[in-house]
């Protein structure tokens, strides 16, 4: 008995259910659990993802799998009474790719599979309707021709319009049964022309064909692409569902549709859809005919807002609702109980086949950071979830978006009076952008490549365009509703987005569109609003966030930022779950206080060599460098100190009763210094020394790899009196600010610590200051002395380390840099290429590298604590604000995080779900 | 009841033995093993290693530590009826330091302890000798003051010349008791002005500040840089060994003394040892007055080279033998039944106190390679020692010496035709040195350190100058015998060393030398021949060692060379204990067949770019890089392959039945561009392009950190068209040679691989061309693909990396950089100073850091077997051929090792120690 390949669903009853995402895909694994749930769904079997991955690795199909094919085929022949390839009652199915995730567009799908000479005939007779039975032979053949065979779609559009002039038609509609006989004759000609062969007859021969396109669409290019883009890994692999076909296009009492059990741009709760009448399920989602809305309020409000009647709304582009009433009603109950059964907002597709509903996929819709706020706190109040569940729904790109800036309202008005707002449609994805025009997506990559913003322009967006929207600040279409595939992919994406702006005509060739009287060409500015729909004419000035508004800016009032106080219900909820601390990396008291608002504990990392840049302070650093001897150093040195001192004493009161963490200098010297013979030449003028002596100190501090030299606390150990400076300022600033009664907590931080000694030398220096630093106040404050992290070496000697440390502060920029043997500096030639070709599936330098670099951390923390209990564990890469590598933290048992102010609340967020993904196991 | 920190010998018994070295130190040990044996020790105690430890810690002695010193002393004083600070019957004392292994002269001394204004009449009573009493009060203050208190000896020297003048005395032996006594007053005033007290007079207090002074200087100045050198661990501490004294220096029936059981720098058997009449200890060891030999037979040689009638011989310079027969007889069977009983060469230290003899200390005896060598395979011979056991004694050192060069016989024999030999000395350490005279160790290290050869010419060499002597090529002293401080560092180092060259007279002050008619000046070229003593005038030429010539060159048959002799026995043995192969690295045909030579089995890191670099080929390579596009590169990289393939064949033949690992190219592209303006316009000219074509082209292939950029198999995945020109030279060459005949084991290495995709990439490469190649050429060889470990990521990984290798190679001159954060090229900056602190006891770089790298390459090694049990794993940095790090390789189940092709041998003989050490345990 071969292994278990293909799952039947139908008539009531599943083989699987939507637990078996992985198996069975998330369409697959959906659709058995509609049909457990009773929902209408037209019978068909998934072939599961283990095909795929079998298929790429042996490039054959494992064993069995053929009659398990058959044989559940004969099974969908009986529930729906057709027979495959039958000429006189032909079962025609669709066949369609299905990933664990959904990846919409990306991958390929054949309807109408199993028509051929014979069977087309059969279809006509059947359902009394020639022209639909020769309508869906000739797109099969479009379809297959071009999805499975290789040939270009434009090439059969080229044969289509030829047949259309001659017979004198204008549009597809005004063909008849005859003509598009002749059409697919035609077609079957040119296809035996390019391909040598002719178009297959054999049912089965399509069908196998089919399935074989379909996991081979899993690697094409534009699959892979999207993969990349969400860190989707290569080996999962894709299902295949055969279905037994529903026609939406049988005339006008059929119709496809897709809608949302709420609204995905805002959250709203209310029930929202597209649809149209005698169409194929692709139509909606392509977005090339706009559609019909589903309800009656929807389909008001989009008349007036096009200034169109009422009459003549009702007449022509009624709602669903109005249309076909009983089946409206029945597409009600069933979203009901798929969002009450799922638990969330659902993304649904259907045909109606004359008058009768059949549901085609259902899935967890994707929606924007308000959307996702919105509905996760609207469900827990519904008693729908708990706040739990809320927490775990929302994304760190979520709450992104309810911080990042909108436009300026002032700003705004002033367009308004100006009538520089040119066109409006669908607020697809919330958000301000503002960029120059490209009307391509190559072109948006390049631009954007380049430094400038751009907002992407086209008639409708497709699969090939993925890259180019990406790269843009905003995407803007003219066609296509708000599932459209430019809508879901900019929502997915996190991207400004306003679609089906129908006023706007997009002439390619001269790269330039028009609205009304406005005229907008390659490179002009525009601003699109996502939160109304607007496209205004220029550079509008965008201003922060209602949340930053409330909380750092002060210039909004809580009760009248209703973002503001979702943002800080679930914040709030994230705080009581969390077990984790979250700091911030901050060098200013500014800095500081704008993390103290977001939420920050303390601080995890405060860089001192940042200090050493502004103002004079940098001669005094330069002084410092370029003494020939220790007693010019320390001159130089004692004129820094003041300076640090004030620095410490701003950040040890914006931080008041919070601990803070300050790293010794860190870089090497030679960053201090000029490096053109003109900058060169200036501060030697200025030093009072040659030219010549100041070029050769520098070319001799200048190092092959600087990454790799005298720098960290080789600097400390080489230089005790840096280390002397710098805990001096430390200390002095600490008990200045203890003293005016505020509480304070210093941790000075070693940096690049790669053996227990060094660490040991620079305490010894540190403690022999901060003695005298108390006998000379006559007054002492608790400090820590601890250590990054940051080395392989550091890691894997934790033991020795901790034996000297008081606490530990992961450097995971550096450690990612030496644990991979790649520096950040040059990485850029090479790693978009290993992102590319799926070496890396994401970005070590973003997300903490678990297999390789976790497993380095997970050394260092069981270590470390092996000889020191108590240690305190952090981490301060920029890895501490990416939301998996902080629910690494989490389980790897770190005391804290610590990342930018701006990515506060999403460590909080992402150490809430860590806290309760632990729980829940 | 506290621990015991004091152990007892003496009296024919003791507490401890010579396999309590770590507790007692080496000298603390073999006391009490010899008061074990019967053999005549004076009684005394040691104060465990464990007191120094906890004393650096605590900065203060155990509890109990002074009871127990108290009680040992009482035991002394019964032994030697003797009571310590008894005005009547003072016991007097030395206060030694003792490590666990000797470091000679680093620490310090106190003898003559207890003796102050009372005891000093009790002991002039005692002896009837009131000159010796006041004579040892005074050299202990002088002592004493120095060591305990720190004031300089030079200011005692100078009070004592004073009084030498005021009395008219040539010598100190003019001086009279009287006149000593006063000399007592006065050091004890300018005690009393130098430190505001008096110079201690209890001898308890003596006893205490001695101690601490011996524990004290565990850290001074030149004991940190002994260890250092030796890689002697800071945390061991030292013993303090508290002996009663025996004067060696009672009249002409008294004497001291030092002997070796064989002969320390040729390895002959023989007793050879100096003495000299009426001295304490340290003047013979400080080589201050050149010492009488022990036997006749050395005596009647010394004086036939040096001119001396037997009859002046006898009457001035008798042996001990003939001075004192009985006494001779005594320590002939004492030395006996200490090389029996220790097995091995014995160092020795003696004192006849009034014709009776006391042994002061026996150790294993320092000795050159030379004598290593001897020794060990004649008392395997000898049945005195098992084969394991010569093995074991055998540094790489050791080897290093023997295959070292020495001076062209014909050369020779010129200078002596020109009479440049113009003195001689004696050769205490072997070898062929040639250099530039320098006379003060400061000079010595900074010619060095500038790139100089240079010889140290010393009156007599003291602890201070020890880094000088490891920066010089040789050492000449004037003074001294063969056990003197130059003699036994030098021999210790494997430096070059002549001592006792009487005819030098050295003017310091002019920075000069003569000897006879011969002037030399200061940075004159001189050569000195460690094996004869010669010292000649000029830079003699130096030519292959009695190894290489026989071979290497083919020069010297094996029957003409007793010194290959013994090096090929004792490789034997190895071969016959070891487990673990040894291969090298090697890039030419040339290289190969010297490792072959030298007992390679096959190469274990063939670095192809090296190719690159040769002749004709920097031009191809350079249009590769600088090619537009892959059909410039392949065209470019065709030019390469039949040159490449040239060198395999060549390589390939002379590892015949060997496998040969070839590594893909690994250095970034850059380093193959020129860098100077006036080389790239060179270039550029030569090429065709413009200069700022080029000039362009290198600066965007510059990297800020290129030890962590765009290289290895970076460069593979970037253009796999160069791992394919590769692959093909390497199996077109294979086949070529196969069909010769000649069996052939290509195994292709990957180098930079840190992610188990990037392998997989270049193994598809590999093997669609291995495909290609094996199709064109009718034959296919047997290969295997596999990769370098040499970033931390690979080695955490290996689990995944090994599913698809086939062999591991780490290469841990790499994967030392990237897991220490150092980058080589760099490190030289502050490398040194962490030395010096201690912060490495040895450089990473030279010996593998066991434990930080260490447990990386344990976990690679187990990671990587865990999911491939077969995997082949060896080393190919420059560790492989370090005796520590072969070690290491051995125990954590290496396949081989790989080193240059001049340390195949010691990586043989550590091999085979390693076996043999795992099969003690």
């Amino acid at each position: 008995m071969s292994r278990k390949f293909v799952y039947l669903f139908g008539g009531g009853s599943a083989e699987g259910n939507a637990s078996m995402k992985d198996l069975l895909g998330g369409k697959g694994a959906n659709l058995a659990e509609m049909a457990n749930l009773g929902i209408p769904v037209p019978p068909g079997f998934t072939i599961s993802t283990e095909v795929c991955t079998y298929y790429y690795k042996n490039k054959s199909y494992p064993e069995g799998l053929e009659e398990q094919v058959l044989n559940a085929l004969k099974k969908v022949e009986e529930m729906v009474n057709k027979k495959f390839g039958d000429p006189e009652n032909p079962l025609l199915v669709s066949v369609r790719s299905g990933a664990r995730v959904s990846m919409p567009g990306m991958m390929d799908t054949v309807l109408n599979l199993g028509i051929n000479d014979e069977t087309v005939e059969g279809l006509a007779k059947l359902t009394n309707n020639p022209r639909f039975a020769w309508d869906s032979y000739r797109r099969f053949i479009q379809m297959f021709g071009n999805v499975v065979m290789g040939i270009d779609s434009s090439k059969f559009e080229h044969i289509l319009n030829e047949l259309k002039k001659e017979k004198g038609a204008k549009v597809d509609t005004d063909l008849t049964a005859e003509d598009l006989k002749e059409l697919v004759n035609r077609y079957k000609k040119f296809v035996r022309e390019e391909k040598g062969e002719d178009f297959p007859q054999d049912p089965y021969k399509q069908l196998w064909m089919a399935i074989n396109a379909v996991f081979e669409s899993w690697n094409n290019e534009r699959a892979i692409a999207y993969r990349r883009m969400h860190q989707i890994p290569d080996d999962w692999g894709t299902a295949v569902n055969i279905v037994a076909m529903v026609y939406g296009n049988m005339g006008d009492d059929s119709a496809t549709g897709v809608a949302f059990t709420r609204d995905p741009a805002t959250g709203k709760k209310k029930f929202f859809g597209e649809f149209l009448i005698n169409a194929q399920g692709e139509d909606v989602v392509a977005g090339i005919r706009t559609p019909q809305a589903i309800t009656l309020e929807d389909s008001r409000k989009w008349a007036e807002e096009h200034g169109i009647s009422e009459e003549e709304r009702k007449s022509k582009y009624p709602s669903l609702e109005e249309y076909m009433p009983e089946v409206y009603k029945e597409l009600v109950e069933v979203y009901k109980k798929l969002e009450k059964h799922y638990r969330d907002m659902q993304d649904l597709e259907f045909t109606i086949e004359r008058g009768k509903l059949w549901m085609l996929q259902t899935r967890t819709g994707k929606r924007t950071g308000f959307a996702a706020v919105n509905i996760a706190i609207d469900m827990v109040d519904e008693g729908l979830i708990t706040p739990e569940e809320a927490i775990l729904r929302i994304e760190g790109d979520h709450l992104t978006q309810l911080m990042n800036p909108i436009f300026d309202p002032e700003d705004k008005k002033k367009a308004k009076s100006e009538n520089r707002i040119f066109a409006k449609g669908l607020p697809a994805g919330p958000g301000a952008a503002t960029g120059k025009v490209v009307f391509f997506a190559e072109d948006a990559e390049e631009w954007a490549a380049r430094g400038e913003k751009v907002i992407l322009v086209r008639e409708e967006t497709s699969p090939e365009d993925i890259k180019g929207m990406n790269s843009a600040e905003g995407i803007l279409t003219a066609r296509g509703g708000m599932t459209s595939h430019a809508a879901v992919v900019a929502r997915g994406m996190g991207k400004t987005c306003i679609v089906g702006c129908g006023a706007l005509e997009i002439d390619y060739e001269k790269r330039e569109m028009k609205a009304k009287d406005t005229i907008i060409k390659e490179g002009d500015w525009i601003s699109i609003d996502g939160n109304t729909g607007e496209v205004i004419k220029g550079q509008l000035k965008v201003i922060p966030s209602e949340v930053v508004q409330v909380l750092i800016e002060g210039t909004l009032k809580p009760e009248d930022a209703p973002v503001y106080q979702k943002f800080a219900k679930l914040m709030k909820w994230a705080d009581d779950f969390r077990k984790l601390g979250v700091r911030t990396n901050a060098d200013t008291p500014k800095d500081s206080a704008v993390a103290r608002k977001f939420g920050a504990e303390g601080i995890g990392l405060c860089r001192t060599e940042h200090m050493f840049f502004e103002g004079e302070r940098i001669q005094a650093v330069r002084e410092m460098i370029l003494a020939e001897d220790l007693e010019g150093r320390k001159k130089a040195l004692a004129k820094i100190l003041p300076m640090q001192r004030e620095d410490f004493i701003g950040i040890f009161k914006a931080m008041a009763g919070f601990p803070v963490t300050i790293r010794l200098l860190d870089p090497p010297l030679h960053e201090f210094l000029p490096h053109t013979d003109e900058e060169i030449k200036e501060l030697a003028d200025e030093m009072g020394i040659t030219f010549d002596d100041l070029k050769n100190k520098v070319e001799s501090l200048k190092e092959m790899n600087p990454m790799l030299g005298h720098r960290g606390c080789r600097l400390g150990i080489s230089y005790p009196e840096i280390t002397e400076m710098q805990t001096r300022a430390i200390l002095e600033a600490a008990i200045e600010v203890k003293k005016e009664g505020i509480e304070v907590e210093p941790e000075i931080m070693v940096p690049l610590v790669g053996h227990y000694k060094e660490l040991e030398l620079q305490k010894e220096v540190i403690e022999k200051t901060a003695k005298e630093v108390f006998e000379e106040k006559g007054e002492e404050v608790d400090y820590l002395i601890g250590t990054m992290i940051e080395l392989p070496r550091a890691a894997l000697t934790a033991d020795e380390i901790a034996q000297t440390a008081q606490f530990f502060s992961f450097g995971t920029n550096d450690l990612t840099q030496t644990t991979f043997g790649l520096s950040r500096d040059d990485a850029g030639k090479f790693l978009p290429e290993y992102i590319e070709k799926g070496i890396y599936t994401v970005d070590p330098f973003v997300a903490i590298d678990q297999k390789g670099l976790g497993e380095l951390i997970k050394i260092g923390v069981e270590k470390g604590r092996s000889t020191n209990p108590n240690l305190k564990i952090g981490i301060c890469g920029e890895h501490g604000g990416e939301p998996s590598s902080v629910k690494f933290c989490h389980r790897t048992g770190f005391n804290y995080v610590s990342c930018s102010p701006y990515r506060v609340p999403i460590a909080r967020l992402a150490a809430a779900q860590a806290a309760i993904e632990e729980k829940k196991k």
